[in-house]
C-alpha cells in the first residue's frame, strides 16, 4: 500500500459545513481509494447528539450509495462533528457534495429509520429521526458549498 | 466497483467482544479492500460513553497502524459498541485480532491522548483516556478470540 497524500486539517481555520477530500491511497495493482471529510458542524462549537448522529449513518448508508455505488464506508466520527467516508476511485468533492446535498433532502423526507430494530443495528433504541432531519436542514440552510477549509 | 461479499450480521446471535471480516470489496484493477468489525460492547446491551470511545479512536488510529501499515480507515459506529476498519487487501480475522490485542494493550499503557487539542481535534473536550483504558481492559479480560457470532 503506498498512502499518496493525506491532507492535515486546522480545525481553527475551517468554516462547516463543508465537503473535504482528505485523502488518496493507491492500491499495489492501480486501484485509488479516495477519503472524504463529510463536515456537518464547526470543530469544537457543537456536536451532533448521539441519536441524531446515528439515524444519520443509517440513512447517509443508504443515501449516499444510490448516487456514489463506490462507496466502501461511512462512518461517524469520534467528535460527532461529521462524517468520514470511503469510496474506489479519485472522487470529487463536487461529485461528493451532490451525493450529500441528494442524501441530505432524501433524509428530510425520510418516515422511517432503516435497519433501526434488534436484529440490524447494534444500539437500537438510540435514534432519532427528528434530529436527524434538523442536523440535514441545518447543512442544506447553511450550504455546503458556501463553506471553506484551509 | 464489484462489490464482492458483504455479509449481514444478525445482532441478538453474536458474543461480543470479537473481531469479524465485514465486507470484501475488489477494485476495477484487482486490489481488493477489506472491511473489519472491531466489537468490543455487546449490541443494545451497552455502549460506550463519547468520550471513551472518541480517546479510542484517537489511539487506534495510531497503535493499530503499528501493526497494519494497510489501514484506510478506523472509525466508531454510529452504535457505540464498536469500530469498523477499513484496509487495503484481503486480510485475515487472525491478523487484525493480533493488531487489536496489541493496540488494546498500548492503550492501557498509554499516558497522553494524541491530538486531543483545539487544531487537530472536532471536540477537543469530549475525551477520557480513563475510560478508554477500561473498553481496552473489558476487551482484553472477555478475550477477543472466545467471542463469537453467525
Ligand atoms: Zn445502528
Ligand atoms: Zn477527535
Amino acid at each position: 500500500m503506498v498512502k499518496v497524500e493525506s491532507f492535515q486539517m486546522d480545525h481553527t481555520k475551517v468554516k462547516a459545513p463543508f465537503v473535504r477530500k482528505c485523502g488518496l491511497f493507491l492500491g499495489k495493482k492501480g486501484d485509488t481509494v479516495s477519503k472524504f471529510d463529510l463536515r456537518f458542524i464547526q470543530p469544537n462549537q457543537g456536536v451532533m447528539e448521539t441519536s441524531g448522529i446515528h439515524t444519520m449513518e443509517h440513512l447517509l448508508a443508504g443515501y449516499m450509495r444510490e448516487k456514489l455505488e463506490e462507496i466502501i464506508d461511512i462512518s461517524p466520527m469520534g467528535c460527532r462533528t461529521g462524517f468520514y467516508m470511503v469510496a474506489w476511485g479519485d472522487l470529487t468533492e463536487d461529485a461528493v457534495t451532490d451525493a450529500l446535498e441528494y442524501a441530505l433532502k432524501m433524509v428530510i423526507g425520510t418516515e422511517e429509520i432503516p435497519a433501526a430494530n434488534e436484529l440490524q443495528c447494534g444500539n437500537y433504541r438510540d435514534h432519532s429521526l427528528e434530529l436527524a432531519k434538523v442536523y440535514a436542514r441545518e447543512v442544506l440552510d447553511k450550504g455546503l458549498r458556501s463553506g471553506f477549509y484551509v
